[in-house]
């Protein structure tokens, strides 16, 4: 008899989120080995949606065998060089992440600091970057530690004046709101599964331009980490098919399902029936009385909301009741936003008015209201 | 429709090896958050089967989200310290890695090399130990490139009385056969899942001795990966419950219905159905006039046989027709070894009498005997 028995839960938190049934039907298919011709297949599918989900025409797009934490460390390793200049445009906490894998690798980390919830404007990076002249600019596309969603086009113009490379954190973005990679200018853009894509953790998609293929190709020094070198990866995925790890075939299994999903969808239709939900949630969350963290409506990140905790409600109280009486999981804030947030996605399978219903009819009766 | 419709394949290579009904209808089940009660008790549940398959009472015992070599990379950049001198007895492919990890931590690595295939005796290896006088030990219990079992109780002796720690490479060893980590001596141990435990990949779980966590406590340099520092991953799964990562919830699933399987079957049973379908193999084999590669019987992995090509038979060919015509998968050797050797491997649900006699049904087929 199985021993896995877990509760029902409703993932409305910032992730992980709802799974499709389609791709947990996709999980319980029969694996074949990493270096199996049906294993490519299932890799070119992957690259080929991932490639529609990041809007590029990158060639260099796969998914990197750990969570987003992975991606982040990939991206970092391979592309803010020991003793170069990374540049992170910092105002939460996974902004904050990627300067300490900056500094353990090596690079000299820069932080342009901005309190928690707030974002840089246009003039603002480019009078950094030029200032700066940083050889790698880091920055967050959906801070979700605070719901900012923070536009990069003006990072990667002054970025790229210089002729720096820019990493852009989309691990909130992929699959549920318009990243637009190439139009942007993003060089290096990673994600995770677990989020707008709809599937379990445990997978980090990630693109990389041609001109910062280029610069890793030209680099001397060996990354330090073996397991998320970039060059090594690319001679396994791509034509040469020559080992390096073993792949988590199950994961990929499930990340193609995800695409298929998608793409059965129609990315544009989705990103809309996010930005909908996300409408309805807003206005939900004003008619209960509350106010949404983020006081700009086109700064906020449509799947990931962060609502401010009203005076008098318990933060731990509240996200346990909504558990343990409804099965419903939502997020806290951390760092300086602790006891001040809630953080709650509508995402993928829960992105539907039926599903929002259900959350706001036991979220009102938890609050008392 | 589902889109992921894999070829049924018997996967008689080295790994991923077939995976038990079980486990699949594991992953089937819906996930919860990362920072979910349920989940921590899949967590506690995996750490306490983990612990017998390791034979050990470490309480850091874990697993990590990644695959067998980002255990490896675990091991090494959390206890292979910059500067510090790493030994690494060197035979295979395995052992080479580890060197190449050492050096990309910055590690001064020293090789004790032998040709692919060989072994070292006790003496050899406290020889080497005493004149060098490592910080830390890396050696390969089961040596998947080459089929060598490597005893490692000289090892740690010698590692012990010097003050050094030892690291294990598990990958192969556990969940089929005997380890013995406290027994040995072993700080270090780090596996996979889709060997000997019957899991896809995806994880890989470690051990660490109350010996090599103090070491590690003590550090005063952060380990150069993030995604892999075992102190930012004891608070996660540790009392403390902190935020890290998100765990591959599916993915753990997996592991604990596979450790459930071996509790159920009994460690010991398991061990010795391994070695019986080992000996009935080595009997199948030289009843075809092959011969194995590794001469002395005590010296090899059970559960992963390397088998000498004999002329006249092409490698890729042959496994070729064996993958096409019966979905067998079986592999070759690299490096050295290349087109020398098939690997084939005996473990979970195929190490039994019914799939051996399929095995070799097809195989002297595809032999032409």
């Amino acid at each position: 008899m199985l021993t896995v028995n877990p509760p029902k839960r409703f993932l409305f938190g910032p992730g992980p989120t709802q799974v499709a049934d389609r791709v947990y039907d996709a999980m319980r298919q029969p694996i074949v080995g990493h270096l199996d011709p049906y294993f490519f297949e299932v890799v070119q599918d992957i690259q080929k949606g991932l490639r529609t989900a990041y809007g590029t025409a990158n060639d260099f797009t796969m998914a990197i065998s750990g969570t987003g934490s992975a991606g982040m460390e990939a991206a970092i390793t391979n592309f803010a060089e020991p003793g170069s200049k990374f540049l992170v445009f910092n105002a939460g906490y996974f902004a904050d992440r990627m300067c300490d894998m900056g500094a353990r690798h090596g690079a000299q980390v820069v932080r342009a600091d901005k309190p928690w919830g707030e974002w840089f404007t246009d003039e603002e990076v480019r009078e950094i970057i030029l200032r700066e002249q940083p050889a790698t600019v880091g920055f967050v596309h959906a801070e979700t530690s605070t719901g900012v969603l923070q536009d990069g086009t003006a990072i990667c113009k002054a970025a790229h004046e210089i002729g720096a490379l820019v990493i852009a954190d989309c691990v909130t973005s992929l699959g549920a709101l318009h990243i637009g990679v190439d139009e942007m200018g993003i060089d290096i853009a990673y994600s995770c599964t677990q989020k707008g894509m709809s599937c379990p953790p445990g997978l980090s998609p990630i693109t990389v331009s041609p001109r910062a293929m280029d610069r890793l190709r030209a680099r001397t020094s060996t990354p330090d980490i073996w397991y998320l070198d970039l060059k090594l990866l690319d001679t396994y995925y791509g034509q040469a098919h020559r080992y390096h790890h073993t792949a988590p075939i199950t994961t990929f299994y499930a990340l193609k399902e995800g695409l298929a999903l998608m793409n059965e969808e129609g990315l544009d239709n989705r990103i809309a029936r996010h930005l909908d939900m996300h409408k309805k949630f807003v206005a939900g969350v004003e008619a209960l009385g509350l106010k949404m963290n983020v006081p700009d409506p086109s700064r906020r990140i449509p799947n990931l909301n962060t609502v401010v905790i009203p005076e008098g409600v318990d933060d731990l109280a509240t996200r346990k009741q909504l558990l343990n009486e409804y099965g419903i999981e939502i997020s806290g804030g951390f760092g300086p936003l602790a006891g001040k947030i809630f953080r709650v996605g509508i995402m993928g399978p829960l992105a539907t008015e039926e599903k929002l219903a259900f959350f706001f009819d036991a979220f009102k009766k938890v609050l008392g209201k």
